[in-house]
């Protein structure tokens, strides 16, 4: 019997973009084996990169090359896959595209215009996360439905923003729609609900959740200041060139929004979180409660308040012997309370970029799980 | 529609088994509703407290309020759904099972008798623990395997002793078998890695599982004596009254050959493990470590070595800023490292015995779930 294809568009393609590569790379022969299917990226749009199709399959180790030499989207004319010749010729795709995007004068016609013209089955959300307002991500994710593409966003913007509005979509669709990857990577935070917990109710949420502040706090701890722990968070590649989103709970609360859509069935946006941030935090503060044996963290909150559901983020002192003090640097916590379960917490140390790859990987064999059930149910097996 | 039907036989009826009747009565709605599926409970055996049957369902309103009053589990004639007549009548089942009982001079006959007849299709097993071999509880699944029964057990002992042959049983008869509720309660960490980590090769895990002990410890730590911990753990219901199966190790050991069975596809026994209880530790020991701002702890840890699973259960120290510290008292923790997520920890806090009838809870809705694809998939829909 000849093997399943699942036909994947990317839309983006930075660090978490190129590892998931990798991770692809890495898994093909046990996806093969195991789950009966090839996974074939067709279309990569990476904006000021360029961007890539050919619906035999993009040779990513050949892409990820060239990327690493050029800093630049570029594949050669071959197909990866042996004896299957192109159908379409990535050139005669891309000027079409080109062509598009100069007649609708849209910036973003890049992405629109891929996911238009890809006829894949997934497309994977990994644009530049817009805090203010989960846009282009939200477009994209629109424009896939309409292809009658599944969507896996790695972009927390479109949970954040407009979760209920995108699943109903989805819904009425019947396409699917999944975003474990979007708070706290890979670790399972949404599938733990919905998964595992079958029958109880989130009744509340609280967790550290921005690895950028939580990092600065712990270097604060160990005696820098607030402007050399921002420094030392750039170098590491943790904090942005500008760190406000970050620092000002932005990051935080569009986490928290997020959460409280899925697990509140909320209909928040970052803008409605009470928001503050880590900016006002001194040396001096850091010291005090260090003397007084207590850890300030940023604390993001969510729970009912007659019918409605509120978001909160702010530093909390903790004293030493809590739970929540022991999660340092860019390590990660979030607990739930439910009314069946009590409360369990859930727990990421050091995440690296694989992580989040693994997030968007673990969301491809969900995929593939359920676009089987369903195949079988209609009697397509 | 007609409704579907879940025919569920208990064996045993402890603490846990009376929690999930009250469960499955106050969500009887919510299951019809969610579910399209009617849970009865039509074969219940308590060893010294007798055993029912009721093949339209037992009343568990009526049999837990005559249990409250009598210690005793019986019911009345009249089948729970009106104008449904019972087929069978308790009266001549009973009697039936005490005449085999009698014949083949086997004092466990009773759960085994009633399997054999109950006729339902799941078997809850929840008779009491018996940790140096797993019986009866290996036998009552062997039974219930034998009648095409899909097996949920909250008894640790058959996935801690004979996890590999039982769950190949399972699926040479296309049957399922549950058991997430034998470690951690209703904490997810069988289904964490099954359900929401495809893909995920779990390396080692390590975790802070036997309550009574941790509860022991905390107490010390405030200033008791070992034997008083002891009174204070019975007292509060955690111990029983001979304490050394959980003192002397032999409960973490099983929770530990338990995970590696499932999570390292081991082939351990408790008696495999490497253990030390807690029982030489002296308040001393405890003061001394309390001064150095140190907790002890009885850890678990599972780990491959040389292709080898390897279990251990030993108290070992840790400085009050880690993690494992602040799992104090009943709570436990559960952190596995894993080839592409790197380091998750799972904590349950302060569970009470609801948590424990969540467990089984939850795995009869994925049983519910599990049967509903299957028999889609075979066109019964």
């Amino acid at each position: 019997m000849a093997k399943k294809q699942l036909k994947v568009c990317m839309i983006g393609f930075g660090h978490a973009a190129r590892a998931l590569c990798r991770l692809l790379l890495d898994k093909a022969e046990e996806i093969y084996a195991e789950y009966d299917t090839e996974i074939l990226v067709t279309a990569i749009s990476g904006r000021s990169k360029g961007s890539v199709m050919n619906p035999s399959g993009i040779d990513l180790e050949e892409l990820l090359c060239t990327y690493n030499l050029t800093g630049k989207l570029q594949i050669t004319g071959t197909p990866s896959i042996k004896g299957m010749p192109s159908t379409v010729s990535e050139t005669s795709t891309e000027m079409q595209i080109a062509k598009e995007a100069s007649l609708k004068n849209d910036l973003d016609i890049g992405a629109l215009g891929l996911i238009d013209h890809c006829e894949a089955d997934v497309m994977i959300e990994l644009s530049t996360l817009s805090i203010m307002d989960g846009q282009p991500a939200i477009r994209h994710i629109e424009k896939a439905f309409d292809r009658e593409l599944h969507v896996i966003t790695a972009n927390k913007g479109p949970i954040a923003w407009d979760f209920q509005r995108l699943s109903a979509l989805a819904q009425e669709r019947g396409l699917v729609f999944l975003y474990e990857t979007t708070v706290m990577d890979g670790t399972p935070i949404f599938n733990l609900v919905k998964e595992t917990l079958h029958g109880c109710k989130v009744l509340s949420f609280k967790g550290i959740l921005n690895s950028t502040t939580n990092f600065i706090l712990t270097e604060m701890e160990k005696g820098s200041s607030f402007s050399e722990a921002v420094i030392e968070a750039q170098r590491r590649g943790f904090a942005e060139a500008d760190p406000s989103m970050d620092v000002d709970g932005w990051d935080a609360a569009a986490k928290t929004a997020a959460i409280a859509n899925v697990l509140l069935s909320a209909n928040l946006r970052p803008t409605d979180i009470r928001r503050t941030g880590i900016e006002g935090i001194t040396a001096e503060e850091i010291r005090a409660a260090r003397a007084d044996h207590k850890k300030i963290k940023l604390l993001c909150e969510g729970y009912m308040d007659q019918g409605h559901a509120v978001g909160l983020v702010h530093p909390v002192y903790f004293p030493d012997s809590a739970l929540y003090s022991t999660i340092d640097a860019t390590s990660s916590i979030l607990s739930i309370t439910t009314d069946l379960m009590g409360e369990i917490s859930i727990i990421e140390k050091d995440p690296e970029i694989e992580q989040t790859a693994y997030g968007i990987y673990s969301d491809l064999l969900t995929l593939i799980k359920m676009t089987a059930i369903s195949s079988v149910a209609h009697g397509e097996a």
